[in-house]
Formats: C-alpha cells, sequence, structure tokens
C-alpha cells in the first residue's frame, strides 16, 4: 500500500531550517551532502514518512536553481509504493505525464521515477520502491 | 509524536486531479463542500497520512486566490501533534512567526493553527491536535 515517504523541502540553510521541526520534537537524524546532485541533505523522520531538507551547494545545480527561481518550499513529494514496475506501467498506460519513462537506479539500488507537476495538480511526485531512510 | 496528518493540495478540479491518485492504488473516501472557505475538498487515505484535494467554489477565496497568484500545487503540510497548546508556547518562545497567535477551533472542536511560511521553509504548515479524519 501506498505511504509518504518523504517531502523535499528546498531550503538556503539547512542550519537555519532545522530549528523550526526540532520545536515540533522532531530530530535530524542523518545530514550528507550528494555530490552528484550538489546538494546537502538532512532526513529529519515524522511517523511512518520524513522531512527531507534540501540545501544547494552550487546555485548552478536542480535545487539551487528551483531556489533562485520560485523561493524556498516544497520541491517534491515521494509516494512509496510496493510495485514500482506494476505502477509505472498503470500511469504510462493512463496517459500520465512522466519526467522519466524509465525506472532510474539511485544510490544503494534505489529505484524511483518522477511525475510532471502537471499530471499531479502541481506538484513535482516522486515514487519509490525503497525508503530513504533504508539508503 | 508528531505525524504528517496531511497534506493539502490546490487544484482547479478534483474530477480531473483524483485519477492520478486512483492509478497509485488509493482513493477518495470523503468529498465534502465547506461553504465558509468556499472550497471542495476531497479526502485520499494514504498510509497514516492523507493527501486532501483543494477546489476553490469561488475565484474570490483564500484557495481561489492561491490558484490564481502561484496556479496548482501544494497548499499547506499538516503536522498531527499530541499536545498542540504546548507546540504554540514553543514556537512562540522561539519566535516563530505565526499566523495565528492563538489556537483556533474548526469544525467539530477541531484545534489548529498556522505557521508563517516564513519560518517554516517556505512550506505553510498547520498544527493540528485531531486528524481530518476524525472531524
Amino acid at each position: 500500500m501506498a505511504t509518504i515517504d518523504h517531502l523535499g523541502i528546498a531550503v538556503k540553510s539547512i542550519a537555519a531550517a532545522r530549528g523550526f521541526y526540532e520545536s515540533l520534537g522532531l530530530s535530524v537524524v542523518r545530514e550528507e551532502e550528494v555530490p552528484d546532485e550538489q546538494v546537502r541533505t538532512a532526513m529529519i523522520p515524522v511517523g511512518e514518512s520524513r522531512v527531507e531538507l534540501l540545501e544547494p551547494t552550487s546555485d548552478d545545480s536542480p535545487v539551487g536553481r528551483f531556489l533562485a527561481s520560485r523561493g524556498e518550499g516544497l520541491h517534491h513529494v515521494a509516494f512509496h509504493v510496493d510495485d514500482i514496475s506494476g505502477t509505472l506501467e498503470e500511469l504510462k498506460a493512463k496517459g500520465v505525464r512522466l519526467v522519466n519513462d524509465d525506472l532510474q537506479i539511485g544510490a544503494g539500488g534505489h529505484l524511483y521515477f518522477f511525475v510532471h507537476p502537471e499530471s499531479a495538480g502541481g506538484v513535482l511526485v516522486e515514487i519509490c520502491q525503497d525508503s530513504i531512510a533504508d539508503v
């Protein structure tokens, strides 16, 4: 069954943004740099989901360009599904506009793809099979 | 402990937007009109959380104005907390900018308040004590 795996939130500074979540009794459990995407991430578990703060390490990166054009805010919502191949085929068959036509393979064999905001109520949606908590 | 209660997503048409979520194996379990806020809502359970689609019934309403200025997309993220009064005091003490300085009382005695996006990484955050599933 699908769950919300994480909310990716683009921020200028993880150091400045984390305090709000800590005031809710939540904690950053992992902070790391992802050189391929020129981003620093901080993972904050919230129940069965996570908030993932995304701070660009370069202005000329996907998250850096997002911040420059739209400012801080929600970058993407990731839904965890049990059968990612079946979900991909189902969405293709329904004519949903995808960012990736094929499954993408990330760190640790993590499978994912993105749905275009045009087909998902203006929200950039990631569909993933493994939680970011496990990769 | 805090959980993600719901993601409020502003859409032009619930009828058009729900199909994407149904393709993920999710279902609309409640659809209703909230005349006070001039909005129609559709609740879609996702694990312990929910997606709440928000379709304005008037252009001159909060969600109608949001759509006109920003287009479809995430309107707010609601976190459920166990002690909403304590959380409100904690956030005030830390100087977090709030939309509401006092607890708000909604339908069915539902307690909530909103945190200004400026203090929450560009995201409009609702803090609530009862889930929207229960009101």
